[in-house]
């Protein structure tokens, strides 16, 4: 599968959660786990779609660690997120649509960039971003952003 | 309860997990939730005591707002579980040591305090250090750190 059939995956995933925020995690060019968004249908603050696919790939492996592992994204990781995947010794972030791809700055957002926490972090992760970007743009049209 | 009294259960939900980290969450001076770090034991890189705690209490309410509480943690959160407490809403946080108390600077923490994600959040959060410093040291001698 190619990067842009990964985030495909991802956006599906987000839709099925009715929320603009998908996640997959692959390994070479392959998907070994999907979630969306849970916060309002868990009740759960922490359900974030990266959290959920980081969770749920390694304790079904047995091992916190994902290393060498890409997790895709529909939208920049928030600073949880980014942190989790700092914890998760995950190797590559790619996502669609970034917190300055949008015109009207969010003020419910906290204000640090994925890069500022990988910057930070005691491991190299390679991010990238704009991956099938009008179409994640566009899923926060279509679904309310939490 | 008093503050020193929250933070010696938050010591004992450490000494549980076999790791330097407990966490609860109280309302007024009654404590409503407890929780270890099960990174290890659940092979979950996102179960910080902190976001344990979260996720127990809120989806156990049904209300991903945990407003008017108040979270007690043995160890200053990372920016993962400070980023948790923004979207949970929670009011307040105490914890026992920071990242600064200890002498020797860990390399593998990532570079923000609590207080830098705090700051940078669109919700105010009171946030006090130093209860039960030197108990909550000690867990750091008695603990690998992870």
């Amino acid at each position: 599968m190619t990067p842009e059939e990964m985030m495909q995956v991802a956006i599906e995933a987000a839709e099925t959660s009715k929320t603009p925020y998908g996640a997959v995690i692959a390994k070479g060019n392959q998907i070994v786990e999907v979630a969306g968004n849970t916060v309002l249908t868990e009740h759960d603050p922490t359900g974030h779609a990266e959290v959920n696919v980081i969770r749920k790939l390694a304790t079904k492996l047995g091992d916190r660690s994902l290393e060498g592992y890409t997790l895709y994204t529909t939208y920049e990781p928030c600073p949880m997120c980014a942190s989790a995947c700092v914890w998760a010794s995950i190797s590559e972030i790619i996502y669609g649509a970034s917190i300055d791809d949008f015109e009207d700055y969010n003020p419910n957002l906290i204000d640090l960039r994925c890069k500022d926490v990988i910057q930070r972090s005691p491991i190299s992760i390679h991010l990238k971003g704009g991956v099938l970007l009008e179409q994640c743009k566009h899923l926060h049209d279509v679904y309310p952003i939490e």
